[in-house]
């Protein structure tokens, strides 16, 4: 199974892709989407979904899994994450692929163990995961990583007790 | 001039389409697209992209006028709010038409004459300068009808002052 986690934003997205096998994860690819802060917001939104549909098409994921929005982010970043969560999600939904999404909390729990971990401990377990030599940069690309393998063990919890995983979004 | 007055949202989007010609405004169309409270996010999202696709290609706007996001509304309630406006704009720019914004503040001076209008000032307004005899129903198509006229009445005042409208999203 591919899964490709995402980090949402306008002027970022990151990405990160990893294979499940055998009940281990496997790093495949990780990076961001930029879109330039002078460009309008109709073209920054048509290039992530333009961006969206490459990365689908290239490594043809099983599985979406994004961010839920934080809601004690300020408002107007929130506004912003929102638009580019959108787009994310518009071109999984025209590529039918099932989307999940996980709160940070939950990503935290399901990669370092428990919900109160720092960044630092939840990026150490990203990279030693998928048998990276450093920590993963930029840090959005870090974050999509994480929420991919949360995706992934949380699938994997749900077959141990027989149940599956429902498309969220 | 067509313009297609849009109020976002992702359970109910209003729209309104008017006809500019010689100065005066005409009413086209009014109404909402909706999506039912318990569908996934991801085909709320498809559905009103499709839907707009469909008043784009029926009624073939010169241009769409979108409200801007409060930033003093509740976050949960923005965060949705911007997932739907996103779905919006991204059909308008796949339609390559040029799309402008606006706050509340500038819709209720363009309709009504001043800012701190009520919402009873406004719609009168809306019916009046557009014949009708009654106020629009729901208040989302109505807000989109004032949308509408906002961008109308901007892009007269902007040609008398030999200025052009630039797309602002």
């Amino acid at each position: 199974m591919i899964i490709l986690g995402i980090d949402p934003g306008v002027a970022t997205v990151g990405f990160g892709i990893i294979k499940v096998a055998e009940g281990k994860q496997k790093l495949i690819r990780y990076g961001v989407i930029t879109t330039p802060a002078g460009m309008r917001l109709a073209l920054r939104l048509s290039q992530i979904k333009t961006d969206m549909s490459e990365l689908i098409k290239t490594f043809r994921p099983d599985a979406i899994a994004v961010e839920e929005l934080f809601f004690n982010t300020n408002l107007k970043t929130a506004i912003a994450v929102a638009h580019g969560r959108a787009a994310v999600i518009l071109e999984g939904e025209a590529h039918a692929i099932p989307m999940y999404e996980y709160t940070p909390l939950q990503v935290k729990k399901a990669v370092a163990g428990y919900g109160h971990a720092t960044k630092k401990q939840v990026m150490d377990m990203v990279s030693r995961l998928l048998n990276m030599d450093t920590v993963p940069k930029p840090d959005d690309a870090a974050d999509a990583l994480a929420i991919a393998i949360c995706h992934a063990r949380t699938v994997s919890s749900l077959m141990n007790t027989s149940g599956s995983a429902k498309a969220t979004i």
